[in-house]
């Protein structure tokens, strides 16, 4: 017997993932699962604080983790490469949501939307002056990380006429993007750009990249948004930035600190966009993500190995 | 002497205006028109009371009106018939901004923007389930009017993913749309449709065409966006179907009485995104509608003919 302990939200999905399991396996939510159960674990689907108390166990029989997330910045990795537990993760389902997301919260910002939908609340009227409203057509954005999510928001920016350039490690090109920078040689075109997007996922190379001296090259005053992890931005250089006009305004949906505090004084600031990080939230995503898990789950009982979105440890994505 | 009365704001733009005008042509503001020079203006650039009453006038001299706007429902276009006065609009300019705006409102819905924004006026951090979002990316949108403004909103939805048909009077082809329809032919697409947008212009034919009759054919609880003209809706309707969920939420940028009174019940609803007749305006509109006027300028002053954005006065549009 297989036994898999779904650390996911018990819905109608977990439902229809317990119903297309194949025989021999058998999935145990956290109420469910005796202590003898535990021990007994070897596949995890989903993540939490039982998760990770689990492979902490010296004794765990856990051969795999597959996430409902694309960050995998929460786990523990290292532990998990020494133990041979492979990992997986949801990276793809996202990029849909994100981009319609990044596009959306860009809009809301430069068409006055934003605006107009707080003074709705108090049942205000004002129409704004020609010269407070701009477009998106024209202006430059440049996009940190060129995976499936960056690629799809750099296909919908150029859909509405941005000229769209990307970042990644090593500067290798990308589909939909006009030109790719190494992150090392990306400052001058940061500085020139008009809106600029982190979509990276969280490692030692990218906490905090987005710091004093990134904000301080800035020229353009330019929007900057942040649907990839909150830790990549160090959020007091942010506050500063935002407050000295370096960054006109910033749209951001992930935060070091998740809830966002309700005494942190970003609510306090005019000139931002703050979401309780639900970019690449949507109604299909369980079913997106059972997908994944099972498509993996075929070809483990067979091989032991991952057919799809299997994490490098050592790279952390 | 060529007298132009400009019904505009006084602004740069105005001046850079005033700046490009050929030798013999002078422009007056309703601040420096004497009664004297009123009774001699050929031309009116923009559109006011101050019009109104001008072309009232039994011995006015008025031969061409330029309004700075696309719809010209305002204007009293069976007297200007009688007059042989020559009208044009700015339609075209407005293409870009509207789409955007379009596009924006549908995205702050559907991805949950609108609500987040209004919590964060709060401090408030409330994390969406996945049920309460969806995307646009496969949604069937339904365009009333496939000018310049509704093809280029069928071109962005199209990039989103969205499935786009339009209506006009003949169910005409047109750029960017997968399918077209006739106004009359148009009720089972309707019913059918997850967004509907108006971008006709207001004409007889169009006054209340979104009635209790339309609204009630509606099988989706669909987006209704109006970003056309505010009479083309029977408000007291929609309101209802608002309430009754026939429609599921209004993305309303127009309305029959503008400023929306602060009384009027729509600012009650909490399915509605109220904006105040924002859609197109955007920092580089006046210097557009300038253009425009220049190049028809340059043409009435040659054989009194205008070269772009003459309407039909008999049609509206």
């Amino acid at each position: 017997m297989t036994k898999i302990l779904a650390l996911v939200k018990q819905n109608a999905a977990l439902d229809h993932l317990r119903a297309e399991l194949p025989a021999g396996v058998q999935l145990l939510t956290t109420d469910q699962a005796t202590t003898a159960d535990l021990a007994q674990v070897d596949i995890i689907y989903g993540w939490d604080a039982v998760g990770q108390q689990l492979v902490a166990q010296a004794d765990n029989q856990v051969k795999w983790v597959q996430t409902i997330s694309a960050g995998v910045d929460s786990l523990p990795l290292a532990q998990l490469q020494q133990q041979h537990v492979l990992l997986s993760n949801t990276s793809g389902i996202h990029a849909e949501g994100i981009a319609e997301s990044v596009l959306g919260m860009l809009l809301m910002h430069v068409r006055g939307l934003q605006v107009a939908a707080v003074q709705q609340t108090k049942a205000q009227w004002h129409k704004p002056e020609h010269q407070q409203l701009t477009r998106l057509q024209g202006k430059k954005m440049l996009i940190y990380g060129t995976g499936h999510v960056g690629q799809r928001i750099a296909e919908l920016a150029t859909a509405v006429g941005m000229q769209t350039s990307g970042v990644n490690r090593s500067g290798h090109s990308a589909a939909n993007f006009m030109h790719t920078y190494a992150m090392a040689e990306a400052q001058t075109v940061a500085a020139e750009a008009d809106v600029i997007v982190n979509i990276m996922p969280l490692t030692a190379a990218t906490k905090h990249f987005f710091n004093a001296d990134f904000f301080n090259q800035l020229q353009r005053q330019p929007i900057f948004v942040n649907v990839g992890r909150g830790p990549s931005v160090d959020t007091t250089a942010l506050l500063a930035a935002l407050q000295q006009r370096q960054v006109g305004f910033a749209a951001l949906d992930v935060f070091e600190k998740e809830p966002l505090p309700a005494d942190h004084p970003l609510w306090q600031q005019d000139n931002v966009l703050l979401m309780p990080h639900l970019a690449g939230i949507f109604d299909g995503y369980m079913r997106a993500a059972n997908q994944i898990f099972l498509t993996n789950l075929q070809q483990f009982l067979t091989n032991g190995e991952l057919k799809q979105n299997q994490v490098n440890l050592s790279q952390g994505y």
